[in-house]
């Protein structure tokens, strides 16, 4: 088996880009990992995406972004898995070059959600749930995460305000990552005052949807040794999926291709939860980020959201989450979230997290869930010795 | 290097589905290659599709198609690029078989245009196009072939009715595939005189977009001897992009994301254009015939259209084209169009091809291309011995 490790790294801040098109975002992710690469000979391109056809009026990602990218020619397409477009694509370069046909693959998860405004994200977002029988009748990606959430209360005895430390982690690791939307601490009080958007879901536990792109590079992890002093090695990478409709699930409160995707990735680098140093989530619902702990084996069911209350989740916690300010509050660009994750996780690896580093990270874990984790990615990654 | 065969294989007719939703016909199409390998075991699927967020307010394909097909929790995911998506799918499923990792794929090409109907699909179409320089500006897929089409004709001194023969071909062929969406023959004298949409694009040259699915199941090719009677084997798989926007390009007239992924291809598989037997070119417009012929090899620079003329694209030809009727006739799925002609090569190479059986086919080449052959996937196909 051909390991694969990740030599570059770029993102972009995560905001409101009006003047930016989603094009430049892309080149803009994709410069900064080549020159954090110091390398710009490229196989194969893989572009996450979930919503430029609805918003941008622009399908054919692929071959637009290896064209502005100074790539053109390059074998280029887009992956979609709703908000786990980012991750899945990772999944396929780690494909390619496992096959011996792709040397160097560029993956750039990327979104842009303000050339519209209004009504028309929520409904472009919805398009992960269900359109037949579940979006059609209304429901929002709010509203599902309000029932699962109110499962939750009801089945574990848990408060509204025992969720708080999902959001107020996030929000205090933000305030050190220059990239993020919002940087802004947040008070327990706050939290639980929030208007609601889908009670039990209030503002202030839902991801704030932000236009941005996140690239890595990677190739075989022994062209990797050669080329950087710092190479990231993906130990595992594994996707599966699970119904897209709530009312399908046999158990609102397990995510099973969480579960699936984390245990596969487990078994393939040979580790259990415990040996995970920071685990970047997909929180872009605090019910998620506590289902995703539980699923991820990193708490007992009916437990995650213990750890959250009990400051478990911080830098200095047992399972710190968010390290960059997560979904919640770093800002959630839906094609391109699972990228985010991918390069916050090997800074921490790097040991260039800046303000937001863990202490003593060996080993990281992201993973990225479409929509009600219809679909989850799980990878594990170290740094190269 | 892993060899990969298919060993199953579906289709649902090309027409407007009104009564099916998007998920039943990606099914119909996955039973058929089920039943068709007697296989139902899967590691991965890849769906092509490039319309379901806008046409049907569907996203996150992947996941909502393994649970319909029975296959809940398998890995799965959406691959796109505008209408090479379904090529381009085939080529992941390729890549994934190689790697080891994935022991069989499933891979379905799906599309449903007949949710919408007037201008929005149109509209739709020309998110393969560049969105912020071409289609902004009005630009249409028929507007773009127009272009090409006015300069060939102007550049090689070709009249309007030197086009005639690859529509006439299109719809003999289609006559006797009862998949086709148009089986009606067409005469020369009414191809001229058909309305224009863009001229000199008319009606006639232009393929009509329909509801369809089509499937393969693929392994390594040592599996598959053991499966099936008669595997095809995939003797090479490859991806090549070029600009999206017309007027980015050097030379109008020449495809050369088409040349680069043809000839890439006929390198892996250690072949010449003399070689194959059979190819199913991408039709779209009849002006994307003629160039794709040029592209890969089956004639020289700007004389593409002579072998329509000279009657060589028909079942007894030097080179047989759109064998089932092509996206002309047989209808234009844009996401699935990719396996339809991966379907048909296949029917081709078993000897399965009934009425549209070419004689004596040993290899065949099905090319697929997005918009404009901003992306061209090219795929040769062998009937395992």
């Amino acid at each position: 088996m051909t390991n694969v490790s990740i030599i570059g790294i770029g993102q972009t801040d995560v905001r409101e880009h009006w003047d930016t098109s989603i094009r430049h975002l892309a080149w803009y992710a994709i410069e900064a990992a080549m020159d954090d690469a110091h390398h710009n000979q490229i196989d194969a391109i893989y572009v996450g995406n979930m919503l430029a056809g609805q918003l941008s009026n622009q399908n054919h990602l692929g071959a637009l972004v290896a064209d502005f990218a100074g790539l053109r020619g390059t074998e280029a397409l887009t992956v979609e898995a709703a908000d786990a477009s980012g991750g899945a694509a990772l999944r396929q370069a780690v494909l390619a070059v496992q096959s011996g046909l792709v040397q160097t693959a560029l993956v750039v998860g990327v979104e842009k959600v303000t050339d519209e405004s209004g009504a028309t994200i929520p409904a472009a977002l919805a398009t992960a749930l269900d359109a037949d029988y579940e979006a059609i009748h209304g429901q929002t990606l709010s509203g599902a995460a309000g029932v699962m959430m109110r499962r939750y209360m009801h089945e574990y005895g848990v408060a509204l305000a025992d969720f708080a430390g999902f959001s107020v982690n996030a929000h205090a690791n933000a305030a050190a990552n220059p990239r993020a939307m919002y940087r802004n601490k947040l008070r327990p009080e706050a939290f639980v005052k929030a208007p609601m958007t889908a009670d039990p879901v209030s503002l202030f536990d839902e991801a704030p949807t932000g236009d941005g792109a996140a690239a890595v590079l990677v190739t075989t992890s022994e062209r990797a040794a050669d080329m950087v002093a710092r190479p990231v090695r993906i130990l595992a990478s594994a996707l599966a999926t699970d119904t897209v409709a709530l009312h399908d699930r046999r158990d609102l409160l397990w995510l099973a291709a969480a579960e699936r995707s984390a245990r596969r990735a487990y078994e393939m680098a040979g580790l259990s939860p415990t040996d995970i140093d920071v685990a970047e989530l997909h929180d872009s619902f605090t019910i998620l980020a506590a289902l995703s702990l539980e699923a991820c084996g990193f708490a007992e069911r009916g437990q995650g959201w213990q750890l959250a209350r009990d400051g478990e989740i911080g830098r200095g916690g047992r399972i710190p989450i968010s390290t960059f300010g997560g979904l919640k509050a770093r800002g959630n660009p839906p094609g391109a979230t699972g990228l985010y994750q991918i390069v916050e996780v090997a800074q921490q690896l790097r040991g260039t997290a800046g303000d937001c580093q863990v202490a003593d990270v060996r080993v990281g874990l992201a993973q990225n869930l479409g929509g009600m984790a219809g679909t989850a990615v799980t990878h594990i990654l170290q740094a190269d010795s």
